[in-house]
Formats: C-alpha cells, sequence, structure tokens
C-alpha cells in the first residue's frame, strides 16, 4: 500500500511537535510538509531541538496533493484555512476548536470570533473516536471531509462521564480538572514562566472555560437531551504533561459499585485507548501515551458518582488523538502509530 | 513581661520544624524543650538541617514546669500523652486531630482507634480562630486546657465556605482540593518518592478522607444543623507546600456577586490572617506566611457559587495556625512571630 | 526468523520498567520471563502501572531455555546470578556494576564486596557499543557471554569526552555532572522524598562515587594508559530523568574549534545513537530515547577544553543502552526496539 | 532613633519584591518610596500579588529627601540613574553590574555598554560584606556612596573560595555552578517557560560568562595577584531559588583536610551570614535565608580541593546581600531585618 501523503500547518507548536514525533513513525504515513508562518526551509531542530534526528524543513506554503492535512493553530485561523484545503478532498483534522461546535452561535460567546463557515459546521465530525467511531469511518465517502479534534478537558471529561451517560444517569456535573501547562500551548506568557508556576497551583477560567461548550453539546448528543449546565472548573498544576478531570455527578436514580462497574466494562471493552481501572489514577500511569484511563466508583456516604479520567494533554488530549481520528477515517487500524507505552517514572 | 516557657513534642517531622522556625522568633516565647522519641541530646541540625543555627538540641523527656506544649504527632498518639501533660495545667496544642472531633465515634470511624478520653473531647477547643476566638481566648481560664489544631483541608475549605454558612446559603457542596505532598508528613514512603510524585496528579482518600469529619462538625455548628454530607475529593499534586480547595456549592437561595462580596467583607473585616481576594488566588500567594486568602464567585451560568481558599499547609494549615491559637489562648496580639511575608516566587 | 527469547531478572526496578517498555516492541524480541524476588504470578500493573497493559506477570523462578537475560540488580547481586545463566549459554546483559571493571581489586574497593568470580571479569565485555562495537559483536561466538552494561555518569563522560581522548588530548579532567533522581533507584529513601528533592540541588558521593573506576577504566583503554585520576562531582538535581556531564578538560596541546569539529564530526560519523551538536544540550533533548548528544567547545580564555554531554539515564544511560548492546551480540540492527523519538516538552 | 527613609527604583522584579519582603520588616528602616517605568499609584499586589497586605504603592518617580536608594535594574540603568541620585548624599546600593567592576574597560567587554561614568568606578564599594566589612563601614563618610552589590554567582563562589585565597592556595580552578531560574529574572522568555525548563537541565554562558570578571576581579584582590583566568560554567537546574557553586581548586601546595577545616573556620568565625558545614550542603538549606553554606574537602586521590558553596540566589544573591551591606553602611547590626530562618522543606 502506498503511504498516506499528510502535512501538518503549525509545525512549531507544542501540538505540532508531537504531531511530527506520532506521525514520523506511523507506518501508513509520509510526513511530506510542515508549514509554519514565515518559515522558508528552517529545520526542524530550530523549533523542536528534540526532533532535529528527522531532518524535516519547515516552509511557509502547504504544497498540492496531499491526502490529509492536520492543523494545530490558533483559534479563528483554521475556520479561514480548512474550508479550501478541504474543497479540495484533502481530509482536514483540525487540532483547535474551530470545528468542534455545531451551533455557530458559540463561536462568538465562547471564542469571540463569527465562523466564516458555519455551513461546515454541520459536515465537520467531533473526532472523538470512542464516541464517533461511525461517523468518522463514514467521513471518507463525503465531499468535505473535516474531523474537529476535541479539546483535552472534554476529552478526559467525556470518557469519564460517557458511560454513565449513556445509561441517562448523569445530573447535577461539577467537572474538577487539573492539567499541566503544555495546554496553555508555547507563547511566552509571563504567567506561564517556570517561576511563577513553579511550587503554586490555582483555578482558572472561573465562571466559565471555553471547553464546556464542548461537553455541553456532546454529552447533550450522548444524552438525547440537553441537560443542566456543567459546572467545569479547570486548574493549573505545576507539571507539562498530564490532565486530572473528577467528575462529581450526582445520579438521577441509586446505582451501586456493581452497576457502576458492569456499565464502564461494556462502555470500553472494544475500545483501544480507554483503559478502566478499579482505583483512582495518576496521570503518570499515561504519560506519552495515547491511554486515558478512568475510574469510576459510588461513594454511599454522599450518594454521588465520582468518574475521573486522566490523559496525556498533548498525546490523548492533543496530537494522538487526532491521529487516532485519521486512522479511522482512512481504515487504517485505530493503534497504528500510537503503540508507544506510557513513560515511568 | 517574662517569656512563655514553650514545649514541642514531635520535634523531628515537618510539622515540628515549622514550629521551631516560628517559634524561634516569637517574642514572648522561650523554646525550652524539643522532644522526639528516642533522642538524646540530638543537634536539631540532625533531623532539620536548615535550621542548625538555632542550636537546639532534641531529647526524648518533656521536662516539668512548661506553660505549654506543642504535640505534632501521629494521630492516636496525643491522646495518650496530653492528659497527663494538661492535667498539670500546662495548656497543650495538639497539631493533630486527636482533640479536634467532638463525637468520640468519629475515632474509631475514622482513624481507627478508640479515643481513651473522651471526657476531653468536650472540654477541647477546635483552634480555627477565624470561628473559636472566643473559646479560645476563655480557655485560659478552664482546668484543663486543650486546644486540637485544625486540620490542613478542614482550614482551608471552612474559611472559604464559612461566610456562605453562616448566612444558612450552603447545600450541595462539592470540595475538590488540591494539595503539595508536605502534608503527607516525613516518613519515607514509595509513593512519595520525588519520581513518582513529579509530573503527575492523582486523587486519593476516595470514598471519605478522614478531614471530612471536621468538616462536617464545624459546618454543623455554625449551621446551626447537621447538613448534607460534604463530597470532600483531595488530590496530591507536585509541589512541596500549599493547599487549594474548591468549594463548589449550590446556594439555598438566589444570590448575586454583590451579595458574596458584601458576606465576605464583614465575615473577615477584622481578621489578620484571611484576605478576601477578587480573582481566583494562587497557593503561591500565601507561600511561607500563615495568611489564607478567600475568593468567592457567583457563576449565573450554573447557578452555583464557587469558593476558592489557599493556604501553605505546613503554616496556616499546621504550626503557624497552632501558634496563632496560642496567641489567643495565652492574650497575645494574635500576630505574634507570624509577621512573615509570603516568599514568591 | 524465530524471535530471542528474553528473560529479566529484576523487574520491579525502574531499570526493569523501561526494558518492558523496550522489548515489548522490539521487533525481533518475545519477553518470555520476568523475575523478581519473592513474586508469584503478579501482574505487572502492581509494580509499574503504567505497563499493565502489556499484561506480562512477574514471578520468583527464571525458566531454563532463554537466550538472553537482562539483569537489573542491586550490586553483588548478579556476581552471583549471572555465572550459572551465562554457563548455560545464555547471553546474560548486566545492568550493574558486577562485570563492568576489569580489574577484580577494585570490587571490594568500590563496592564492598569480593567479587566471587573474578575469572569472568576478563571474559565479560563492557556494554558501550560505541567504545566496544567489535567486542560485542564477536561475543557470540564466546563460550561465556557476559555485557557489562555501562554506568549512566560514565556512559555520558566517556562518549562526551572519547573523540578528544583518541586525539590524546586529555589531560587534567574535571568531570561536573547533574543527574535527575531516577538514578537512585526505587527504594523509598528519606532523602529522595519530593519534598526533600524538590526545589534543592546538592553534590554527593564527594571524595570519590563509584563510577570513576569505570570512567578512568576506559580512558586508559582509549589512551592506551593509565592516565591521572578524574575528578569526579555528581549532584542530584530536581528531575526525573536527565544525566549532564560537563567535562572540563586540559587539552595536551593547543587546540582551536575547528579541530574539535573534526574530530568529534568524525568519531561519531557512524553512530546512530550520539548526536554532535553545536551548542551545549539540554537533558529535555533526549527524554525517553537512546540518543546521546555531545557538545565541545574550545575555550580561548582559559585554555580549556569544555565538552558535555546528555542522556537520559534510564535509557542510553541504562535500559536502551542494554537493549543497543544485545542488539550488537546478536546481529540485529542497531536500533532495533530504539527507534522512538525524544519526548518534549 | 528615627527611620532611615529608603527607596526602591525596580520594584516589579523579583530582586524589588524580595527587597519589599526584607525591607518592610526591618526595625530600621521606612520604606518610602517604590519606583518602577510608567507606574502612577499602582498597588502592588498588581506586580507581587503575595505582597499584598503591605499596601504599598508604586510611582514612575522618586521622591526627595531618601537617605538610601535601592536599585534593581537592568544593566546600563543604574549607571545612568545612580550619579545623580549619589550625588545628592544618598546612599545607592545597587543590585546590578554597574558599579562592581573597577575596571571601565569590562563594561563594553561584558555588558556591552561603555560606562558613562569611570570615575565613579573607583569610589564604589563591591558590596560582599565579609570580604568588605571595612571598606563599607568607611563608605558613610564619603562624599560619593555606591555600593555594587555582588552578582548571585560570584558571592557563591567567592564565599567557597576565599578561605584558600587568602591562604595563596588557589590555582588552577573550574567553578561549576548550578542555578535555579529566579536568577534570570521576570521577563516572559520562551525558554524560561515552564514547560522548557521542567524536568531538563543545561549549560549556558559557555565560553564566558558575565560573571566571571567579577570573581577573577575579587580573587585577584585577595590575592594580591591576578591569578589565571577561571573556567566558570553556570547551569540552569529546574528549581525557582539557589545556587550551588562547586569550586574544583588545585592547590598551590600540599594540604589535608585539618589543615582547610582551620582556614574555614578561621575566616568565619566572626560572619553572621555564612556557616561552614563538614558535608556538602544542599541550597535548600538556606531556602529563604541571607546565609550561605560553605564545604571545602580535601581529595587525597585526585589531589585537589573542593569548595562548595550554597545560597538562595534572591536573598544572599541579591536582595539580602544589598541589605546587609546597607545595614553594614549604616552602622546598624548586620542582621539586623535579615533573621528569617530558611525554610524548609
Amino acid at each position: 500500500m502506498s503511504k498516506i501523503q499528510v502535512g501538518l500547518i503549525g509545525a512549531t507548536g507544542y501540538g505540532g511537535g508531537e504531531l511530527v514525533r506520532l506521525l514520523e513513525h506511523h507506518p501508513n504515513v509520509r510526513l511530506s510538509a510542515l508549514v509554519a508562518r514565515g518559515r522558508s526551509d528552517e529545520p526542524i531542530g530550530a523549533s523542536h531541538p528534540h526532533l532535529a534526528s528527522t531532518a524535516h524543513r519547515i516552509n511557509d506554503e502547504l504544497p498540492d496533493g496531499l491526502d490529509a492535512v492536520f492543523m494545530a493553530l490558533p483559534h479563528g485561523v483554521a475556520a479561514e484555512v480548512a474550508p479550501s484545503v478541504a474543497e479540495k478532498g484533502t481530509v482536514v483534522i483540525d487540532l483547535g476548536p474551530d470545528f468542534r461546535l455545531r451551533d455557530a452561535a458559540d463561536y462568538p460567546r465562547w471564542y469571540g470570533f463569527e465562523h466564516p463557515r458555519p455551513d461546515l459546521l454541520a459536515l465537520a465530525v467531533y473526532g472523538l473516536p470512542e464516541l464517533h467511531h461511525a461517523q468518522l469511518r463514514a467521513l471518507r465517502d463525503q465531499p468535505v471531509r473535516i474531523v474537529g479534534s476535541p479539546g483535552c478537558y472534554p476529552t478526559t471529561a467525556l470518557l469519564a462521564m460517557a458511560p454513565l451517560a449513556r445509561a441517562g444517569l448523569v445530573s447535577d456535573v461539577v467537572v474538577d480538572a487539573k492539567s499541566g501547562v503544555s495546554g496553555a500551548g508555547r507563547d511566552a506568557k509571563p504567567e506561564m514562566m517556570y517561576s511563577e508556576v513553579n511550587e503554586s497551583v490555582r483555578a482558572y477560567g472561573v465562571g466559565g472555560h471555553r471547553h464546556v461548550a464542548e461537553m455541553e453539546q456532546e454529552m447533550a448528543i450522548i444524552n438525547g437531551r440537553r441537560g443542566d449546565p456543567i459546572d467545569f472548573l479547570p486548574h493549573l498544576v505545576p507539571m507539562t504533561r498530564g490532565i486530572l478531570a473528577a467528575c462529581h455527578v450526582r445520579p438521577t436514580r441509586s446505582v451501586d459499585q456493581a452497576e457502576l462497574d458492569r456499565l464502564y466494562a461494556q462502555a470500553y471493552s472494544g475500545a483501544c485507548f480507554v483503559k478502566v481501572v478499579d482505583s483512582p489514577p495518576s496521570t503518570k500511569h499515561v504519560w506519552g501515551s495515547n491511554t486515558c484511563r478512568v475510574y469510576a466508583g459510588w461513594d454511599e456516604r454522599t450518594g454521588r458518582v465520582l468518574a475521573i479520567g486522566v490523559l496525556d494533554n498533548l498525546v490523548k488530549g492533543a496530537a494522538g488523538q487526532a491521529v487516532q481520528a485519521f486512522n479511522v477515517v482512512f481504515g487504517l487500524p485505530e493503534e497504528s502509530g500510537l503503540e508507544q507505552l506510557p513513560l515511568a517514572p
């Protein structure tokens, strides 16, 4: 089988670097073009010293003739760039939020821009293979093929709660999440300097972090109806990679641990990248891999279910998940290029 | 004024070290005796190299004639040791849980031991000066004087929610907390090794951490009635010091931000160690100091109040708070020995 | 080609975990047996939660019939265990120091034990493929086949200085090295607790760290003569993985940068795992990979050469290097199973 | 005694923040004016949230009538600003390099600017009280009073080696130093982002870091003659505060440990902020305090002396040292305002 010709726009950020790391050894991919604004034949080592041995070069322009293009761009940019690429028949996998939301009104509300192509929002697929496998599979036969790859927080929370939601058990949700700082991207910001972040934890996005829009959209799809607003609070913790989402859920009816165990086992029996565990997982258990670990516990004392998900925000929360969706779209084994085990310690 | 003669049992742990650091420069204290099991005239630098310049020595036996004794001991030990010390008239400030709970039945339930002196539980005062100032003040005139100094998590959560509780606004509470690892004490445990903790976050105490007993006890006192069980979930984050408690509260009636601002300003107008802030605080803002910062925000979208508290778990969450209570008991200015500003970065 | 049957003794430590991570996806290896003292059919997830998906089990006994056995054991243990394994014809790759030194007198001096089989020390090969490729290659034809896989510090320093040493340029060496804490192993030690290590750096092994014996032995081999004692000082820095060795060398004659560049380019032109770089490398550039980056700079002001090496102490400094030597011994491509790119950030 | 009126220019950086922390509780100081470019009555909490309780405000202009002014400014700026302040009779304590070097030619060489007032360089005193106590003491009687407060690296290395240098023992010096990142200042730089610094160590300033000029100047003063160039190599390690300098010295004649012990004990018998220790110190032993710990060991194997110094780069390496020099200049007890013990863990 000839290799799939792949391009990447936004090669110099953290998401771009992870895509190169993963795609470089993908057995079905030829990484043909790396693009970043203003670069002209720049060696990849200039922006990603750890990848210098790949000998890739970064340029300003995307060549024609690619089968698929990954985009790792600031919000609002892919919405401008992706349509023309997709309309040539190229599969677009956008790691940003520009094609995740179905309701165009969510863009000015949560992201501060009017979406230029609301018509494409209905065609794009939310690229969480554990929830939308069939749609991703079917995408290849569509004329315009765009995957909106999920955000890191929604991925974690949705995978943690989906089995509950499918059973109609979810109400009154508090999602209290903790993230490493690489999720904030690579731009130099004073509040992301080592000396500011180290030995400190803080909440942010109080009163409504953007990612809540995705969470509520997808929970509504699973539930079959719009639920109550989700109380979502993210925190920044002093580590580079990793997200943990603790989902405090009041079930709509009485449950017990055995039922939870059954629901989760069923939900993820065929999932290659979700592992159900029976004690609270650490983010370190999945570091560097595309795995999400989920835990669900019934607390008799409080009458709540605690659902916890952990993943590596740059892999299953970004680049790895995008490759996973790409694999599904192209009919490849879902694990292709994603077999790396986690690294610890 | 002659100095107050003070002793310390449990001098070699982290809490003990912080007590020495603070008491060494307390203007009204003479730190007369440091005690730890099995030590005989051991220089303090052997267990606390950073305190070597104080030239204290650690011994096995507590001398007589002390005005006050701080105890930083594993749970169950102070319950055995404190009564005889207190019955000689010495003020006991216990940093452990042995005199925090009023219901003796809570000890076997949460700590796994039968309390040997349930009679003293009614006499002991919960040493959170912001809630029990009058009782602490009155303690000096009692024949038996024991302060049960609060746990680090309850201090954070109670200071964050007390103004809401006083106004009868609290129901349906989720306390999602994040702590640095020094709170786990100084014993060498495999899961607290640097390589295990670094670059990782995890929940623990799932299904009921011991500290929830204190939280519920004190919330009931403020509320005037026993409320619903608190859903309390602590996390370990890769830092040494600091606790952040995010308290997700569904208010019993409609509120707005202006009311919250008023409630919090009133509650803490006279508090020297609680600072109300108008944006989510970082644990780094209070590092090394006895200050707790609290934030309360009304989220119109979800109809919840988010109350956040941050403090240094070894200072306001342990040694500093114990000194603060000591100051109140002895009629000293509440800030004595606790004037140090936070250190950042 | 049928797979090489491989066993691992010492599966529960950090070196053992990395070996499993690497061997699991090695195309020519079947990891047939994991051994650790006192384990009986224990799932690997009990000691290495991140590797739970491999479904390996750990047992107490090594089965017969293996082609190769890796040993990741405390010093003195492999010296007892390896001979009987090797004498059955199995290739032994020992990650510890027991077969690194040629002079049996070095064992009581540096490691505090008499070597039980000094006869084997002459037969064992020091498993640094960049220095001993031919010997490793020839090992397969020997009756007793033992590889003493190098220590993490010597690997870093030797790769950094070998081109200088080959040119006869080395004298008066100071090796000032910095290591992450995973190199200290997995046992719970008070001084390796997170709270002790975080925000701190310290030297250790003052007056002679054991690894200096290897460094001097190998430098003497390259030089063709015993040189002056090496002033080697290791430091512990607050990170999990990574070693940097700064080698301050006074050259035996005048050199310039162009000559250094030429020497290093020649020395490593065919080396798949050593990359010569033209600015000081970070340990992060090689995190999780088997690569060592080396830098050599001429300082006209001081008349010294600064040679710097960086590597991941658990990969090129331990498990990866052992796999690399295994590949050479078995005539496999040197990169087999070691293709993973570094991870950053 | 009336308080000394003190101003601070450069209040918003890390050095400025530490000065406020220390001066706020200095018994003889009234911190009258905080200055930073472009600020107009800005609350200090805007730049230093941890200091919000001090209620200071920051302004653009320095008022007249101050007794002393601390300057924490980028190099080249104090050289412009200080002369006019000093010529009004105000004592200037400059934390930057602009008045540290006696040879005006060193400024274009090491800092890239021509010094505008070389005449003042001869009058300024290098503010390391352990070396220049008498000069600092005498400064108050001078018409122009400028203290060039030492750099963090030179302070560490000089205190570590001064006893050797006084005894004429120093030759062939390698200073291999490791620093936390706060020393790089507060400006947002890509390479100082958390994700870049964490889990990494690297050398920098290869071929000549600016601080070597100070080291060589002061070593020459102690020695009474210009010695060989110092081979100085700094490293960045993933921590916020702390410097360790390992000074590898080949003594000019044979020594032994007893002589070293005697030299160091004599040198620092009266020093309130230098503690000689008999095992290698950790930076954590001095965290947050003005103490420098020094260690000297004779290595018989290599014939070298290893002298190690550790300090907190923001305290004894910057703000604390400046306050200490201020105390000496104003005839106050040297410890005033600097009594804080180190914080650990």
